[in-house]
């Protein structure tokens, strides 16, 4: 009739997460719920005893229809390929608990700094940088989908795709082109990654010059699957579960320094793969 | 119009504290709130860059008139001076959201676990021990107002009270016969606090011999001030205003081995000063 989980975090001060829940067309849509470890815990205890435990549950979750938003954009055209473009970002909506500070504000922000870094110092790559804020991803990823769909044939003018959406904790480095499989689109070469690995190394100053395969991140997924080279900004995620999905995801969470530390290393890996003679994809 | 303080807690997902408001007589009642550290800091924020803060208030908190609630108490009669009493304990309320495992749950139940482990060893000590359960500690301390009304004459029995209510970390030792003062009672003598000292030797094999000047508890302050001597269990206290006062403060806080340590330091206290010959409010 219903089903509660036990928030997917380490640590809790009775705060329960948020989280989506997916259903099979052809199954009932039954109610979902996270509870916070205490509440999980005091529940197995009791339960443990061989007492019935019983939970009545008062939610006001409801599914509406959609409704209109919008991706947010800003560009430094390119100087020699503005219509080739490398595009980073993250989802500008969050749970509508807590402020989404760490999600995915942070990451939002972080690229937005980290383009006008490149304003700041006159620099116009090669190619087109551009931020994309994109709406929607926890719920659906709409975002993504429309603009990627609104890319059309122009999908394969991007050169690569980058998001940071796993807070703003110290970075340690990126996932970059996971392998083959379904959701995960085609793995990139082995040329191409080792290159990733050449540009990564920028970053050694500041200890976030470890290059790893894997995914990039739910609003790039849509052109990851279309064969554009997506990097996912990683970072140590000590705490991360702490807060994320949480009414504790505010803003005094995010370090400024680390913060400044996730805006270098999306500068650094952007205007690399803006400004470089070749296209990484083609690099067989 | 309202006063608004930010939660007196080191560590916060989002978890406002409770906390009472004292009045004086004269003065107007304005509401008073505790806000999570999040909302303390977002709002000092707001205001350090100009911002004019609004806050609205809705409250649901009232002062009912007094009801009955009763103290709770149990005890092993003393075998030669039953009607001398050292009694231990904690209170039985606690703040109306969480558990209130650690304030105070854990001091009664370690309070009455010490008297516990005296039947299960068969020991009558010399004196009567006496758990009690005070009822009322967070809102008015009624419940030890109404223990020491009801002993009247037969405060004087009492050779020394014991409180547990700074939760259930590891114990460190006591505090013991505080320093002349306004609602500080009598302070003990030298040779009472030496006593007290030798005694704490008795729990050096669990890091808990530690006796510090200092006051008893909110539960035993009215027979401190009618001159019983008290003794406070301390602990490391690392942890206990995370969760004190808040909806976090569940049964899974306690350390079961933590927890234990402090019934072995209330039975060990309470065992000797029952036992001992001398009362050690008599050492001059």
């Amino acid at each position: 009739v219903a089903a509660l989980v036990r928030s997917i975090t380490p640590v809790s001060l009775r705060d329960p997460h948020t989280g989506g829940t997916n259903y099979r067309d052809a199954g009932p849509k039954i109610p979902a719920a996270a509870v916070s470890l205490e509440d999980a815990m005091s529940m197995a205890r009791l339960s443990a005893t061989g007492e019935h435990v019983r939970v009545k549950l008062n939610m006001e979750a409801q599914m509406l229809p959609d409704a209109n938003s919008a991706d947010v954009m800003g560009e430094i055209r390119g100087r020699e390929k503005p219509d080739e473009v490398v595009v980073l970002g993250g989802h500008i909506d969050s749970w509508d608990i807590g402020q989404g500070a760490q999600d995915d504000g942070a990451g939002i922000m972080a690229a937005m700094e980290a383009v006008v870094l490149m304003k700041q110092l006159n620099i116009r790559p090669r190619r087109t940088v551009r931020v994309v804020f994109w709406t929607n991803e926890e719920n659906g990823a709409a975002g993504g989908k429309a603009y990627r769909d609104w890319l059309g044939a122009d999908v394969n003018k991007h050169v690569a795709a980058i998001e940071m959406d796993e807070g703003a904790e110290r970075p340690i480095g990126f996932d970059f082109g996971g392998t083959e499989g379904p959701g995960r689109g085609p793995s990139v070469s082995e040329s191409a990654f080792r290159r990733a690995v050449e540009i990564g190394k920028l970053l050694e100053g500041i200890n976030a010059a470890a290059i790893t395969r894997g995914g990039g991140g739910t609003d790039i997924n849509p052109l990851t699957l279309a064969g554009v080279p997506s990097f996912g900004l990683r970072t140590v995620g000590l705490h991360y579960f702490d807060w994320h999905h949480s009414n504790a995801d505010t803003f005094d969470k995010v370090d400024p320094h680390d913060f400044r530390l996730n805006i270098a290393a999306l500068a650094a890996l952007s205007y690399t793969l803006a400004e470089m003679p070749e296209r990484i994809g083609d690099l067989k």
